[in-house]
């Protein structure tokens, strides 16, 4: 079987946003519903949605958070008492009214559906959990011994998208959301700073993909928070994807929600409570990172097979010794680890061209491939592939050195992706000290992100934004103590900087 | 600190359903929410689930499923196209109708939310997803190389319930429902059969439950199955609990659907389907099981913590010795296992009295409790109570003995629970072949279930069944080629028999 020129149809250059589409079928890992805006998660897809709750929820675990579950349905009257927060998200509530269905014949004798049974208050599906969750924590605190509480919850959310995206951007999508409250501001704030960090750790150790980390503006911030921290990717068409962000939510939930605590000198405080999630967005990012003109390409970590072995037989009196070699490789391989965890191997039996199995696995992005044929049997070799590398490149090499070296390959293709990431990332973020070098750069629809010294107000920050159809992503956290710089707008001396850029 | 005559009030006998609210109190497992039939499942109560799922889901996969997820919420025509399954969630579906909401302030410049933005085609948040996943099963499968698909999903669900109590019946619960498609009657069958045993085998080995596994009858299958095959579970008032189903759909869902597939002899025909599922019912199950007057009973493979290490300090001089020495072992013992797993072992070295924490354990249901004390701690002693013996009996062995012996005890305490639950219901099951023997049987309050041979049609079944408040929980499988006896009802002989009870 030829090479085809790339497996994907249009490529990144000719059309990006159709490329994703189109590595997501080829991969098989989710499609549109007739739930408007709602997306089926395939197998392939779903898998990878585990690894990283997987990953996450020992991360969470190991740092004192306890996994609980609140209801779906959130009275319309909590939702009210924290305005801000109600404003934010009322624009895409879906509203549950009825409690029941009444089958009606219609003329045809065909079942019609009709709702009644209707509610006297209304529920909105959670868009998120602050006020459910903080009902809950209202009734749970009473003493400062009952603080920190830690929990977290993985959940489906629902938020009606009027321009919905596979994984990106759904009306209904899964997340996972820690809610925690504190006796002070400086310990809720740590909370905050912690969950980002770990937030960078788990993007970097499991998604080979390094981010920005810094603070929202006032606004960008979560409806209702006093501060939100925010992991910023950079995808290969240079837009920006905010992928996790830990909000600091002040006392602005505990008094709407009256959750107090006697403290340690008897008298009642307000706790300072955080939020913090991430979301199946985080598989949107991991596609548009690190895919090609072939399809899907997965970090090892996340993969669910991180080696296939395609068996290659040519002649029927070889092909069972052929297919016996392979799965014995498998099972070889599956006793040696990566990260700790026992490698994940696929054997590809099926009676199908070796080409056509080939091309099924480099779509689905499987880390490293394998062949076997008679010779390599022979001569106790193997064929290995990356999926890193060009699809045409392939190595010979002993099988029992493969055996040795699996995990650290699986490492080196880990590390270049993560490489690859951040050189484009780092290439791709100019720094820019003028007003017309500014406005010159957004002219380009394929420009990167800039980075600029910022003393401007919201007002300004939001016109700005809109005239470019840009926002500030983040301002970074290790470049808000630089030299004194003017500000791109407004020129007053500034020792902080923001990133700009277009996003998804 | 005095052993109170039983932690939890009332006692079983005094009054079963407000105990076991009782018990889900003190262990902290659960409660009510504003959300109407919604409950709360906070983190002692999670955790259980987590050890459900993710034995659950390990067996799944080792049988060939695969996870995948589909949307929360089922367009009306979807339920529309299979008749009798709409009819039966009909009543108990919570319906979306709007997706926005405005914020409308009232005269007191309180924000109001009010619905707005109407929908065309409502949505019910889904009660089970035969139709959703039959939709997406309906572009999956095109040929029989497509088949078997074996997929499940772990999800919430929602059933407006009028009647709600924590666990055993709730508004939304969450779940896990297995949706297959076959090429014919007798693979789908075989994979019913396959799931049913799956499920006894986990309730066994996981939840110490014992479990008659039969067929429910026409009047209690599933809306829209061809057959429904249930676990069935006896607790300690003597009800039947659904634990889990598995339901043969035949080509029903596959016909409203269009489930096709090309066969082996190029012809089109439509698949057979099978869904399956348990749910956080199971916890229910589990408290009603196994708990005591003193509150809850965790078997060990289910416990969030199997051991609880108390340090027992009176003297300050010997303090810092206990808890470090309380901390040593149970370092040892996380590298013991139980069921292949680590030991969940935890020390509580809270700053509390030592009664105080032996009970709030005892509540929470942890198999075994130690206390080292001053004198333990000099002998090499360890001071052992088990969850499943009486609150005060207690054992002292030496240090060493236990670490080795302790898997080996967590093993009994499994084996104790299950054999008590097994002895208790088989007490409690009782051969009947007279009608007046029958009827009489129901007069008592707390009578356990009967076993009869019955050869009554669907009519006769719910009439009998209304009458004295009963159903016929299963025809068990091993009981339908006994030797021909008359039906207590109508006097036909029949080879089958029929297990009726009071359920939950």
């Amino acid at each position: 079987m030829a090479k085809p020129k790339n497996a994907i149809t249009p490529t990144r250059d000719e059309n990006f946003p159709e490329w994703y589409q189109q590595v997501i079928k080829a991969a098989d890992m989710a499609e549109n519903s007739e739930t408007r805006g709602c997306m089926v998660i395939k197998p392939w897809g779903f898998a990878i949605w585990e690894a990283i709750q997987k990953d996450l929820d020992a991360r969470f675990k190991a740092t004192g958070h306890e996994n609980a579950y609140f209801p779906l349905l959130i009275p319309l009257s909590y939702l009210e008492k924290e305005a801000e927060h109600a404003e934010g998200f009322a624009t895409e509530c879906a509203v549950v009214t009825h409690h029941r269905l009444e089958a009606e014949k219609d003329e045809d004798g065909k079942t019609k559906m009709v709702p009644t049974g209707k509610l006297t208050e209304p529920y909105v599906i959670r868009p998120t959990s602050e006020t459910i969750i903080g009902a809950a924590f209202s009734r749970w605190v009473e003493s400062y011994r009952d603080l920190p509480l830690l929990i977290n919850q993985w959940a489906n959310v629902m938020r009606w998208e009027m321009r919905p995206r596979l994984f990106l951007r759904t009306a209904e999508f899964l997340w996972q959301e820690g809610h925690t409250a504190h006796e002070t501001k400086e310990e809720a704030l740590e909370e905050t700073h912690m969950i980002h960090q770990l937030y960078a750790d788990s993007l970097r150790d499991l998604l080979a993909i390094p981010v920005i980390m810094g603070e929202k503006t006032e606004a960008e911030r979560f409806p209702g928070a006093n501060s939100t921290l925010t992991v910023e990717a950079m995808v290969q068409d240079k837009k920006a994807i905010q992928a996790g962000t830990s909000h600091y939510l002040g006392q602005n939930f505990a008094k709407a929600q009256k959750i107090t605590f006697v403290d340690r000198d008897n008298k009642e405080q307000f706790v300072h409570t955080t939020s913090w999630g991430v979301s199946t967005r985080l598989i949107g990012t991991l596609i548009m990172a690190h895919s090609d003109d072939d399809g899907l390409v997965l970090p090892p970590a996340i993969a669910p097979q991180q080696i296939i072995i395609i068996p290659v037989t040519p002649k029927e009196d070889t092909k069972q010794a052929i297919i016996d070699s392979c799965h014995a490789l498998a099972e070889t391989l599956r006793h040696e680890k990566f990260q700790d965890l026992p490698l994940r191997v696929k054997v590809d039996d099926r009676d199908l061209g070796g080409g056509v199995k080939k091309w099924e696995w480099v779509k689905k992005g499987v880390p490293l491939r394998i062949e076997i044929g008679p010779r390599d049997l022979e001569n106790r070799k193997i064929c290995l592939q990356r999926r890193d590398q060009a699809a045409n490149e392939k190595s010979f090499i002993e099988r029992e050195d493969f055996i040795r070296q699996a995990s650290d390959t699986l490492s080196e293709v880990h590390k270049s992706l993560l490489e690859r990431s951040l050189k484009f990332r780092d290439d791709n973020i100019t720094e820019c000290s003028s007003l017309s070098d500014f406005e010159k750069h957004w002219e380009n629809e394929n420009s990167g992100w800039l980075l600029t010294p910022w003393a401007g107000t919201r007002e300004q920050e939001e016109e700005l934004s809109k005239k470019h159809k840009i926002t500030i992503r983040c301002l970074p956290l290790d470049q808000q103590d630089e030299p004194e710089a003017p500000c791109i707008l407004t020129g007053t001396p500034s020792t902080s900087r923001a990133i700009w850029g277009r996003s998804y």
